[in-house]
């Protein structure tokens, strides 16, 4: 992404800070650095303030970023110094009265050293910023997120087309890793979830040891993370050689509700309103108590970001933003269902990005 | 791991929250709570104490708790009920006036809120007791540090025998984790770091799009994930055509180095001595201000973990410590070399565990 981007990041930020009277910010979420300067590494703090714009990493990242955002100045510590004392040498000379942490992503024990060292300086936690920004993609991410689902799109038409029954989920997990980065992506999103027969039931099962032919389908959740670090995620039933007929019907439920879930999906509608007209579809049918996560979520540099869709969320859909629908029933002993898409909303409703087929099971090789 | 392994970490930690005499804890830090239950999932928390023995999780996870840690009683809240009002509705049962938190890993938001919620049971930062415990490897755990560095030595040994020179560092690294794979990681320790020419300046550089051809040698720097989660880390130099002389001979004076601190390595050494054992020869060559990080770190559950070598570590060694020893000299514009092996402490001295030759940079293809 050019560093112009990087630059609207940050006066976006700024304006933010202006609305809410905040006080400028030490940036430390690593994602949050990504996206206001471009930024890669790790262990690489950022202050940001109306007067303020500076970096503070190490020597391991000195030339990194002189390549990655030249125009941004970098202090640089050595092995020597902690990065806590770093701080409270360097940030005096910024003239701050106070400054803003993420709480959320701060641990609490580096609080607490800075809140000792910074003094007179007062710490603030003034979490949520960045995030808010991000979950409004501009043209250059939603391309991003359109390459990471076609990766992860392309990945899986292969692992499918190279699986044989005596795979285990494993392989066929590292055949589909291996197979997005084929099609550009960087890595997997997460460690494929493949969970072949009653392990489907698992909402979080990683691929194990067990075999496709020890039960005749899997439920396979995966995603890629494209060159610029955008996440896709996907969930589909792949069957080797058949659905138990309980599943069977609970494929219909579980479609029904993301379609209907899908359907709600339009700049100003309310999060939870969004999962209340999938779970009503699966309450309905009498699967409630099998259903026990959000409805979705929102990708971007993150896998799991805002908005979310819960029956608790307080979160309204605007228009940018890029989020998940997935809802499932999961049958401990028998195994679950789940189907995945990932949706972009628009000015006057959504477009689902992602495009394998689902109106069946996936029939596999 | 067996359940009686996971037993007795914890009676080792309820031995350590006595002789501290610290409160009950409330392990939020995954990797800690894989390390006292078996439990490899995730938002899950474990509530022990002298007379408490507790898991917290959500119904994602209901079917792996019964599955890998059957004998800890777990309660499972719903999307519904978000974490800390959960806690504050079932910690007052315990009978608690304090409990221990893991400040080093809890972000500051959290603790914010079950401070709050909680009263007016206290909050306490109490952190490190489980890290403390798991610097010491028993049998196991030192059979899967093995089981690590085998997977990644012949996952290395496979990329090499793969390598064309115009394959692109990334594609070089996608070969190199599904090398590690094939021979039983479950996944890459971290993104292989595989760094032509002046990259292998940048200790943390990630694979991009130069090609092999584009210089004549790489820094590669990777590990691989056992079965049962533990990490090995490695870097070795690879030639394809030459290395320029200046690199050359930091490599001399780089293995040399790597030589002093490994010889430096018995219970009892300061991790300190150990850093300074191996600085020192970088020094005397003249190249101090080009070895800007810590010497190496401990290996485990984490990639990075106790104990730390570096000028102002406050460590000492004991015997089941598994650390890595790993001097680099960085040269902007030109290129770096690092040397990195993975060692055990021994009752009487050390073990190296890793066996790639080093003599040398490896030649490939």
């Amino acid at each position: 992404m050019s560093t112009d981007r990087h630059a609207t990041h940050r006066s976006k930020l700024l304006s933010l800070i202006r609305r809410n009277a905040a006080s400028p910010l030490l940036i430390t979420n690593p994602r949050n650095v990504t996206y206001l300067t471009g930024f890669t590494g790790e262990d690489t703090y950022l202050l940001i303030g109306p007067q303020q714009l500076q970096l503070f990493s190490d020597s391991r990242f000195e030339t990194q970023l002189r390549d990655e955002c030249p125009d941004i100045p970098a202090e640089i510590r050595t092995a020597r110094t902690l990065m806590p004392d770093f701080l409270a040498n360097l940030l005096p000379k910024f003239n701050l009265k106070s400054v803003g942490i993420e709480s959320t992503s701060m641990v609490a024990s580096v609080r607490d050293l800075l809140a000792e060292k910074l003094k007179p300086i007062e710490i603030l936690s003034q979490p949520g910023l960045v995030e808010e920004l991000r979950m409004i993609k501009d043209a250059d991410e939603i391309l991003e997120l359109r390459a990471a689902i076609h990766q992860a799109e392309r990945g899986f038409e292969l692992m499918r087309s190279l699986l044989i029954t005596d795979q285990t989920e494993r392989q066929a997990s590292h055949d589909l890793e291996h197979g997005m980065r084929r099609f550009g992506a960087l890595r997997a999103a997460f460690e494929p979830i493949i969970a072949v027969g009653d392990r489907a039931a698992l909402p979080h099962y990683r691929a194990g040891l067990r075999t496709f032919q020890e039960a005749g389908f899997a439920l396979v959740d995966w995603g890629a993370v494209s060159g610029k670090g955008y996440h896709s995620d996907l969930t589909r039933i792949l069957v080797t050689s058949k659905l138990p007929p309980k599943l069977h019907q609970i494929y219909g439920v579980v479609l029904k509700a993301q379609l209907a879930g899908i359907a709600a999906i339009r700049p100003g509608a309310r999060c939870q309103d969004v999962d209340a007209a999938a779970r009503k579809v699966i309450e309905e049918a009498g699967y409630a108590k099998y259903f026990g996560h959000g409805l979705g979520h929102g990708i971007g540099l993150d896998i799991h970001e805002g908005p979310r869709f819960s029956p608790i969320s307080g979160d309204e859909l605007k228009a940018g933003m890029t989020v998940t629908v997935e809802p499932g029933i999961y049958l401990p002993g028998i195994g679950g269902v789940r189907i995945e898409d990932d949706i972009l909303v628009t000015r006057d409703g959504h477009e689902v990005l992602s495009s394998l087929p689902k109106e069946a099971p996936f029939a596999a090789g």
